[in-house]
């Protein structure tokens, strides 16, 4: 099956005081996008009060965010790429090691799945078979 | 078993030619926001050459994202919660409505899964279990 994108969806426990840091988390966050091969569009990291982090970084190829839960160590994250050239899971090893996880659940979605043979205008009867 | 997070993960199929024009998207983007019960904070939108749309909303509650690829007639988007009062499903529905889509595949995933007892700094164990 053809697919036009790839979701990796993130779960991160036993993280680090860092990941209340608005600066540090936006520094792993470019780290990973780097580490993805993507292309920075533009990035927006929001620090909440009392405790929290908010960041997502809009790509050339899709997009990365994350959301931070201090208070249980917790980090929500998702890389959705496009291309064959971009490598999500390594943005995923980014995050965990910046985070310093000691524990990590990655799960990959496919994203715009169609047959081999899909073409333009033919994907109304393809997704309905 | 309690969760911090709630993602919809949404694939529509079918889609009509307003999803290749940013100022659409942006406005179906904030129609789903409102209906997710969710704050913006602060929203992109990239029109790309020659076709397709990426769209990023931050909220006080996560996140929303849109990926568009026209030729397909295909939209890739996520919407992701916290807290009680917001309905993601709700957002799904209006972008569905919005870009006309002939097909839509809905699916929630639970972010942050923690068993009810789950506390501050016991989260280590409790999901290692």
């Amino acid at each position: 099956m053809e697919h036009l994108g790839r979701h990796v969806i993130i779960e991160l426990w036993g993280c680090g005081e860092m990941i209340n840091d608005a600066g540090l988390v936006e520094s792993a966050m470019r780290s990973a996008v780097q580490a993805a091969n993507a292309t920075l569009l533009d990035i927006f990291v929001h620090e909440f009060s009392p405790q929290g982090v908010t960041g997502v970084a809009v790509l050339a190829e899709s997009h990365l965010s994350i959301h931070t839960w201090p208070e249980y160590g917790y980090v929500a994250a998702d890389v959705f790429t496009c291309g064959s050239t971009t490598k999500p899971d390594a943005a995923a090893e980014v995050l965990r090691k910046a985070f310093e996880a000691t524990t990590a659940d990655v799960r990959e979605l496919e994203r715009g799945v169609m047959p081999p043979s899909a073409e333009k205008n033919h994907h109304r009867e393809l997704v309905n078979a």
